[in-house]
């Protein structure tokens, strides 16, 4: 109820602040019997971590998971999965200059008026850090679902678009450069681009295309829980998130009918996808594509007004390590989304068998 | 778990499917004592139903609802509030060329790969018949929390935009036009757009904007279930929806931080509301406003190929009362799953209290 | 969370007044292609119904089920179940002596200082009319996990006890007789009893032993939700209920560690079964069996002091048509919870597989 | 859903094996602004640890519990609490003859059947351990609810009973002495029981009484999450618990309802209470008081028959450091279930002001 839960059936419940002790949770629900790769799962993690490249934050942090349980000799068993990833890096005098102060287009104010209280240190529970640990459940999940792939990249930054329709794309390169787009021409405009607002001590925003393919038919949960309801409901619980559309998206509010329905094949494929991979809320077996849209972050190194406690407009300035732009770094945190819903799903769905 | 039910504290589980005996639901967890207004309820199903313009379907079914329980000497008593609404004019015999047939861009083929089995009548539970019911519950989440003001109205029909910012528009003049765009001259072109489209036998997509005003703050659950993450997925859950951006949105991803970011004002409202109302996933007391985008209507009168149970590839032609254009009876659905949101978040909020 | 749904996949939400237009369910997650017998379905609400014996309440209900949604040609298609059930006989005149007064030992005192308003009308929502719905959603249970032989019979009325374990009984025998006790000797003494004390106008608790058998393994979800937490649940949200025990019980409270455990066979069965086929939470495959103690319905007609609204002590006297003892009535109530507790715990099982 | 979170509101999931790394939970749903009284905390659990006096297992763990979130300068704040509690003394080697072999009346066989895998030592997932988060929590709770009066002790060692009603008991004596019974007498007489008991290598059932005092009225949810239903599941998921009764439990099932019904004073209070504070699931302000019932330990220091993996019959002997009788230890446990119950329906019912 408290909103830190995510799921149903294979359910994560994330736990911690920027700079407390350690950040973690359970994930409950995970069947029995899983072999874990857990070199992968801390793959996933350092593809999430700071510092990893000249346009992300120089905050550095090993971010290393430590499982506490659920997991015999190298198996899941079927119990919860604990996890913890101590906060090494926390730099708490940072931060000493935002207590008494509300940054613009934060949550500080929020936090503050909803709690009473807040742990003003890089944001306490509202910082990007809370993340990791779904990293570290969104790759579990990934290997519980390793017949769907997942494909997510970096598909604008500010009004850099990267034009290409996925299906020219060749996903092995995402990880190529350091802001995973995977045509190279147009990430390294990108990453000039990020470079140059980040001199400026300004941010960008951007936005994450995600393809998945070879989903099973059948996914998703009608009338509520369709597949891209809940799609779209982890896309928009990431941090920066503002827009989520898929298939034809808010392109398709433009069409027409005669346009935009996707007629079949005879073996039940569709010629064309508009539909996205899903209609009336379920998967029908064709790829499940969607695209989400990212504020730039609000942390900028420049002067700014703003409030303080007292109700005094006073003039603050950025300070520490923040992301120029959060879109590469946030590849991996959609992914992991992904990968709970659809481990989700998939468990759900073995009860209609 | 099987996707009927939305909501966690102020609950909407509904049943029923479009050419069953009736569709209905029950609402759980609305405190006692509140007064109902029959009158309005019966009001926002009114707005809601076939045949009530030109621009719409010409089915004709008398929406009315039936509360059975929950309910007495008109207020409510705190225990769930059962109702149905009839289906009366079924006209199932329209529906025998579908029967063996899936329907291009419909959910007959997801639901009879996923269910095994479909009641193919009307769509059955796929049709945005079920969204009556969620019409009667959110006419009774608003009579909650009336404080809030919830405006929604057509923005866009195919390329037809509504130019104007919300600030600029006169929202008691949504009801005056079949489209339901306040601003009458963007209206009347959107309704020759409309009327022309169905002549043809197609449809068209649109969007829907809606504009929350005199929101308390302190409302949303982070981290997943943030307030425009609940929105967002309430939005989706609706028929025919393929995108959903707030605030900023989609144009917020092109902007640079320093341009974002909203100062705030010494009471701590804000200069300006990129943000769209929420920070961190809490409501900060600006207006929320978030815009949703809606494909064509997959029913087109137009011969189609279309693939039946065989796996033969047929030649069909749609028939019967249909909606050359989603947006205008969605309004109402819009406010409705709003209005759920928004209750369930304010009952939660009171335990904070 | 208003506490009116129970279950996780196979999840019933039941809605309605004693004295309101009707009361009904809905019934969310039942697998689709369940061919339903519906003569199985009303066999089971007619067992429970008022007016069917002597020693029942003479109250005249027909309690017809009416199903709104989720079937189609005689089979479930996996979307959600609504039906209803007409109050017919309601007679609300009867009850206008209790509008301003709270009856010893009813809800009527707490439910109007837990709401402020309350149904007074035959105890409205508290009322054990309610639990017809769960007759509805059990008998579907059943008809999902029918391999599973549930047995309830009445094994005490006042301080008659059927003393013979429920390996002498034969089941087949319990519908013979009007207390539903396999036993016909002491039967006929229960019969008796309950004949005394009705003519007495008075009342007389009783308790219900149930036996599963044919249990599969491995239901039961550790370590919050273990089978017999949720059975124990199941029977004390039962009106009346005020005691569960397993197994061996509060017996198995006094005994040793080496006369309580049961020794296993070859085959994974035990030599004993204390443990009540449930061992760490999780059916072993041995029958499960447990006991229900009822408390004397609270209506008797008597003279009693009570409460009114004002704060005044007043006299009053039970009028209406009342059940001596609640036992008879209760065993397919019993039977139905259970079904739908193991029909749940089948469900979720088939995720982990 | 998998079983390891309890609660709606304020909601704990737990995770981890006894002979893992840690154990530990996240309690998610309190609310921000409680000052935590750390050493109450550890008190609690000093309370269930083993270790503590001659009658319970002599095995030492310091049990000492670390927060990791939701905690700033010693309140809490809103946001979800994780902590551990590292498992230090586990000699695992203990445990390598029960790998092979499923021992009588534990879980290890169910564990395997279901999941097909088990963390055999000390019992893994199903071993007492666990509640070790529970008592945790439940302490937190405590201290949410404070006015609410929770008072659990002894009332029985096999068949040596404390036959004094709870009013006549003096519960600041519970702790005098090492049973855990407040009547001195009784309590000596107990330990002596449990003594001799130990030295045969047996162990011995029992049951805890708990009185609930200053309880507000209204709390409890009908019709399925009865007060008392909830408060028997809690009982019901705690180890070796057999049953629950309420008010006049089994004994209510042999009386009469002239007998039974409380008469009400003019204050709304009753003249007795059979009752047990609660009527239709919703609490009326008296005292609440119910009667848990737990088996003897299943780990006994004798030779007794089993059944291997392979499916053969070998004599094993109980090895190790276990307790003779639960209960004294269970007394915490039973404490901190009821507060979780508590806090969570006191939470849900702010909701409905």
């Amino acid at each position: 109820m408290a909103g830190n839960t995510f799921g149903n059936i294979f359910k994560l419940t994330t736990f911690g602040e920027s700079h407390g002790v350690a950040i973690g949770g359970i994930i409950d629900g995970c069947p029995a019997g899983l072999k874990l790769d857990f070199k992968a799962i801390q793959g996933e993690l350092n593809r999430r971590k700071p510092g990893q490249s000249a346009i992300v934050t120089q905050r550095k942090e090993p971010d290393t998971v430590e499982f506490l349980s659920g997991i015999f000799e190298g198996q899941t068993t079927g119990t919860p999965i604990g996890f913890v990833i101590k906060n090494t890096n926390q730099k708490s005098k940072d931060y000493s200059h935002i207590k008494d102060v509300y940054r613009p287009s934060h949550a500080d104010y929020t936090y503050e008026k909803k709690y009473g209280i807040r742990d003003y240190r890089g944001g306490g529970r509202s910082s990007a850090r809370e993340t990791a640990s779904r990293v570290v459940a969104g790759a579990i999940a990934k290997q519980l679902i390793n017949n769907v792939q997942i494909n997510a990249y970096t598909s604008s930054v500010g009004d850099i678009f990267l034009e290409k329709p996925y299906q020219d794309l060749d996903f092995s390169k995402t990880e190529s450069n350091d802001v995973r787009c995977p045509d190279q021409d147009t990430a390294e405009r990108m990453i000039d681009r990020i470079k140059a607002i980040k001199k400026d001590g300004d941010t960008i925003g951007g936005t994450i295309t995600c393809v998945l393919q070879n989903v099973p038919i059948g996914l998703g949960e009608p009338v509520f829980d369709k597949l891209h309801a809940d799609l779209g409901k982890a896309m928009l619980s990431i941090n920066a998130v503002k827009g989520f559309e898929y298939g034809s998206g808010f392109c398709g509010a433009r069409m027409k009918g005669s346009e935009h329905n996707d007629l079949f094949n005879d073996d039940g494929t569709t010629k064309t996808n508009l539909s996205g991979g899903i209609q009336g809320g379920i998967s029908n077996g064709m790829d499940i594509y969607f695209r989400v849209g990212f504020k730039p972050v609000a942390t900028i190194i420049q002067k700014q007004d703003t409030l303080d406690r007292s109700g005094n407009i006073v003039e603050m300035q950025g300070k520490g390590r923040h992301d120029p732009c959060v879109v590469p770094r946030a590849i991996p945190i959609v992914e992991a989304m992904v990968a709970l819903v659809m481990a989700d799903f998939h468990l759900l769905n073995k009860m209609y068998k």
